[in-house]
């Protein structure tokens, strides 16, 4: 499989986090591999999976409305998608000790791939990091590392810590297991007329775009659904691009969406590219979002803030058609 | 289909809770229903399912060692596999008012499925009551009551609350749904000698029995595999009585594994004619549940105290053959 920078397209020539020429990050180039029933040979560079039960995780309808549960993953959020494929194929390559940047999400799902491949899994989180998501990546076994100063800061430490950098929003391989929920949207919906995802570092878009275009590249689907990605009020630099809207970040996030923090996304350039051509990108506020979370949960469906998100915007947009919102994160995770 | 006093076999006239003759439980008679490839067909007395996409859970192996990750049922429990058959069943009944009492995965798989099905859920605890399960119950938007006073004051709260009773304890066709379980096992694993069930009420215990047992009538599997019951030192009255161990329960219950709770379980006698035939009984201690709980997170296995007992007693008891371990609730829950 090749993999090659996202902007000049110069090929990855070992295991470096960036493009060697132009600071890019890379991608997985599917070029013309032939779409599988069987999930696992869309992944066909890797030969042995550490698995904990991620994907395959239910699609429920109301009405035009497809809620996708993807915090039924192991660790509680969507991005068991990619630690799998990230995590086994560094195992893969004989690597025995990474280092991550995150204190939610990332972190737990990194750190309990990482543990259960034997790993040595250093997870750095900003000082003030604490709650569920803490507890959880600390029970994986990974050593936790705080770290003072902006969130830059955590990230340098994580990339020169001397394990190798197991960066989520960096390694291509992370970022192409995501495909995978497009396969599973595909085969569970009749018909999808737009997704609605809550959107930060931009993994989870892009790599559900690169699922959905290799679903249209192979007849699977005739057209790409409309990819609306949803931003808070505060952490909006995807919408401000796009929308060519004015803003700028507050000081210290506070929104309950504490899982959408990006507010300088490494993958902007990528992410406007895609919106510009097939989707939108909009905001909701603090009211909306607490609002929506409500209606969700009596719904019976427990979710963290920033997946709640979604519904906040459909009810904004109006809904055209037939709408998936992405549920990425589990409820269990607040507090 | 009927159902029957799991004691004298009188015929339940209506909705009422226990038997009119005996006072004993009442169980769904299977009979001949020929068992179906399709799973909602083995629960032929429902038209109209209210689910949040619990079953199907994943079952991962390890050597001759499988975990099933029930965990990842949509409230963070095995017990959604009860709940979408008792909550879809009441609301045929026309029900739209009812109560439980459980402070832990029970209540708040009550309270989503309630929720889903549009009821007026109302949900009694003891006044000591906290943490991430009653927050989880509360987000639903379950009425929560604190009652004073023992674990008996609570159910006879919630049984004479003027809502419909929906115990999970005492419900048939809660029990019944976690027939489900044991289909899913037979068609994930290919052999299965053991599985070890965390053990407190029993309905997990009963319910997979009758799913085994109707799978041996239909011919699917030959044996039933040994069931072992796993208690806590703390709560052993099924392991107590089944092995003629002299035990008295705490005042106050402290161990780790706090969904372990029932001290006089009222399926006694059921469980205890089971195990007699068909399994065993485990007791595990504080040390032995903690340093379980700790191997699994560091396999990226994230599961409260309560199920981490099944490793216990597989590490105590030495494994024969293949062992399946039920992962019952989340880690997520802890706090
Ligand atoms: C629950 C949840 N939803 C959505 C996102 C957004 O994903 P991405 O950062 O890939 O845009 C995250 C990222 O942390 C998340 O944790
Ligand atoms: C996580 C967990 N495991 C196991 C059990 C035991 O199930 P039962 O009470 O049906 O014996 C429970 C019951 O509350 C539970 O919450
Ligand atoms: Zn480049
Ligand atoms: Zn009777």
């Amino acid at each position: 499989m090749k993999v090659i920078c996202a902007r000049c397209g110069k090929e990855r020539e070992s295991m470096e986090v960036r493009c060697k020429r132009c600071g890019g990050p890379f991608k997985v180039d599917l070029e013309d591999l032939p779409l599988s029933k069987n999930m696992r040979e869309n992944f066909p560079y890797l030969e042995k999976w550490i698995s904990l039960g991620e994907w395959n995780t239910p699609l429920i309808m109301e009405g035009k409305i497809m809620y996708k549960l993807d915090f039924l993953n192991p660790t509680g959020s969507y991005k068991d998608r990619g630690s799998v494929t990230l995590i086994s194929y560094l195992k893969q390559k004989g690597i025995t000790s990474i280092s991550e940047d995150s204190s939610g999400n990332a972190g737990a799902s990194i750190a309990a791939y990482g543990s259960a491949a034997g790993m040595s899994v250093k997870i750095f989180v900003p000082s003030s990091a604490r709650g569920a998501k803490l507890r959880q990546i600390e029970a994986y076994g990974s050593k936790v590392i705080k770290v003072d100063g902006s969130r830059e800061d955590v990230s340098r430490a994580a990339e020169s810590s001397g394990s190798y950098y197991a960066s989520h929003v960096l390694q291509p391989f992370f970022r192409d297991g995501i495909r995978s929920l497009a396969y599973e949207l595909a085969r569970q919906a009749q018909k999808i007329d737009e997704v609605f995802i809550p959107t930060s570092a931009g993994t989870l878009l892009l790599g559900l775009f690169e699922g959905f275009r290799h679903l249209t590249s192979q007849g699977i689907i005739r057209d790409i659904p409309k990819l609306i990605a949803v931003q808070t009020e505060q952490v909006m630099p995807v919408c401000s691009k796009l929308n060519g809207v004015q803003y700028s970040p507050p000081e210290k996030v506070t929104s309950l969406a504490d899982a959408l923090v990006s507010t300088n996304p490494f993958l902007l350039k990528e992410m406007i590219d895609i919106l510009k051509k097939y989707g939108e990108c909009v905001v909701v506020n603090e009211d909306e979002i607490l609002s929506s979370w409500r209606e969700l949960a009596r719904k019976g469906l427990y979710v963290e803030y920033s997946s709640a998100t979604t519904l906040a915007a459909l009810k904004k947009q109006g809904s055209e058609g037939f709408s998936v919102l992405l549920l990425t994160g589990s409820g269990l995770k607040i507090g």
